[in-house]
Formats: C-alpha cells, structure tokens, sequence
C-alpha cells in the first residue's frame, strides 16, 4: 500500500469511494444526496491537500488535510479519511492517519483536530485513541444519524 | 437600537465594523490581512444569513447565522457577532445573540454552537455564559494571540 498525493486521473476512483459514505450519513456531516461534481469539489477543494492510497492500481482510500481555522489558527490542521467499502478492516484508515500526521508535522503544523466524530462510530473512536487523540469536546446530540437519531458528536485533537 | 438583515447598502458600514476586529487578530481566526473584499464575501457569504444592528441609521454591530454542519449536522447553527469599536460596553452583542437566539428557533434550528471562542476573550465567554451556553470543549493552545501567544480556544453550545 502507497500513499501519495491524489492526481486528477484518480477522480472517478475518489467518487467510488466517497459517495457511499457520503450516501449512508452515518459518519460525515455531509449532504446525502450531493452530486459527484460537488462532493469532489469539496473533498479536492483548493483549500486542501488531498491523498490517495493505493495498491496495485486500485485505491483503497483517500484523505484529505487543511488548516482547521485560518489566522492564529491556522496552526491546527483537519483531516478527513474515507476508506473503500471493499477495503474495510485492512488498517487502511490507520495507514492514511499515520501519513497525515507526518504530513503534518513536515508542514510544520502543530495539532490536528477532528471536528465532528459521531459518537456511535466506535471503530472510529478506538483508531483515533489508539493513535494518540483525545476527546476534548462533546456536542450534544450535535448529530442526526439515520439509524440512531440524535446522537452525541465529539471533538478530537493531538498536538503534533 | 433595531436588529434587521443586511442588504448590499450596509457592506462600506460593516466593513468599518468588522475591519479592526480583523486587523487585531484577538477574537476570531480569520487572516488579518484579509482585503475588504474577501472579508465582505466571507461575513455575508451565501451560505450565511447576516444581520446589523442600527440605531439612527448608523450600523453598531453585525452578525452572521449559518448550519455549522451539512447533512446529519444541520439542526445545530453557528454564529459570529462584531460590535462596532465605538459601541462597546452597550449591549450591542447581548442584544444581538438575543435575536439570535430567536432567529435560529424560528429557523429550526435545535441548538447553537460556537466553534472557537479564544480563552483570553473573557467578556465574550462571561457574555455567552450568562446567555446559556456551556463550555462543552477546550481545544489546547489552538490560537495564536498576537499579544498572548499560544491560548486554547472553547467551544461552547446552548440548545435551543
């Protein structure tokens, strides 16, 4: 598995990634139904810097970083990471995690913060612990999961 | 003093109001160099519903409501207030996180978050404490405070 930067031949194999999470809203505060041309607006906006990875040809995930806020603090980088539907399970999310946290010190960025974790998303919640997150806010029924209703989002961040 | 929506005559008034709030860089993390077009797009952006508080047809404050989140995120609003220098110590920000407040129970809103209030800002926190929001994260040394150096920034949250 390499990553590198995404290109623009890679837009059709991003969309296949992104667009059933993005269809399911059960772990990105993102419209359901946003076109391809949106989505990927978004996900390779030229606020970001966005990378692949890859295997024999195939991506398996992509990930994007950008600075969370801007002015002073514009210190503190957000990433987001989607894995491949038929790539679960293989340590794709933590493999992009580990880039970007390197990626981010190389940029001479000093934290990383996450946003918006939804709550239930428990495999989510135990990756980013085990890789040195901390919860440092919850938002209170901040999420309308599909399945769950309403339920908590929390706040993650790691200095770098 | 009446709170109404902006309109494209307001833009030279807010500018002067949101100018120097900018320049100082102590409030909100927004480039301090942001030229005036820039700052306008971004505080009356599409994507937000923007407010000015005046009172004999000078302009005293501003405000902006906006989703904070797209898709399952979308019941929570975010806002950004700006009193004019030459109006603080008057109510100005009071009265408009009042509207607010009101504003965002008629749009439907279910709650109100404030993704990044600098730590150092204590009239801003005593201010949204004593309207009913809570502090519900701390993000460490997220702010880069021109006089102040590295501070943490809150993030606080009311439900509606």
């Amino acid at each position: 598995m390499r990553i590198r930067r995404a290109v623009p031949g890679d837009r059709a194999a991003i969309w296949s990634i992104i667009e059933p999470v993005i269809r399911a809203g059960e772990s990105y505060a993102l419209d359901r139904d946003m076109a391809a041309d949106e989505a990927l607006a978004y996900w390779l906006g030229p606020d970001k810097e966005t990378f692949v990875a890859e295997e024999e040809g195939a991506l398996l995930g992509t990930y994007y970083m950008r600075p969370n806020q801007a002015g002073g603090g514009r210190h503190v980088c957000n990433c987001g990471y989607m894995t491949a539907a038929q790539a679960t399970g293989r340590g794709v999310a933590r493999r992009m995690c580990l880039h970007s946290l390197d990626h981010a010190r190389a940029r001479g960025y000093r934290a990383m913060q996450f946003n918006f974790v939804v709550g239930t998303n428990e495999r989510a919640l135990r990756l980013w612990k085990s890789l040195g997150f901390a919860v440092v806010g919850r938002l209170p029924l901040a999420f309308d999961h599909p399945a769950h209703g309403h339920v908590d989002a929390l706040v993650m961040f790691r200095a770098l």
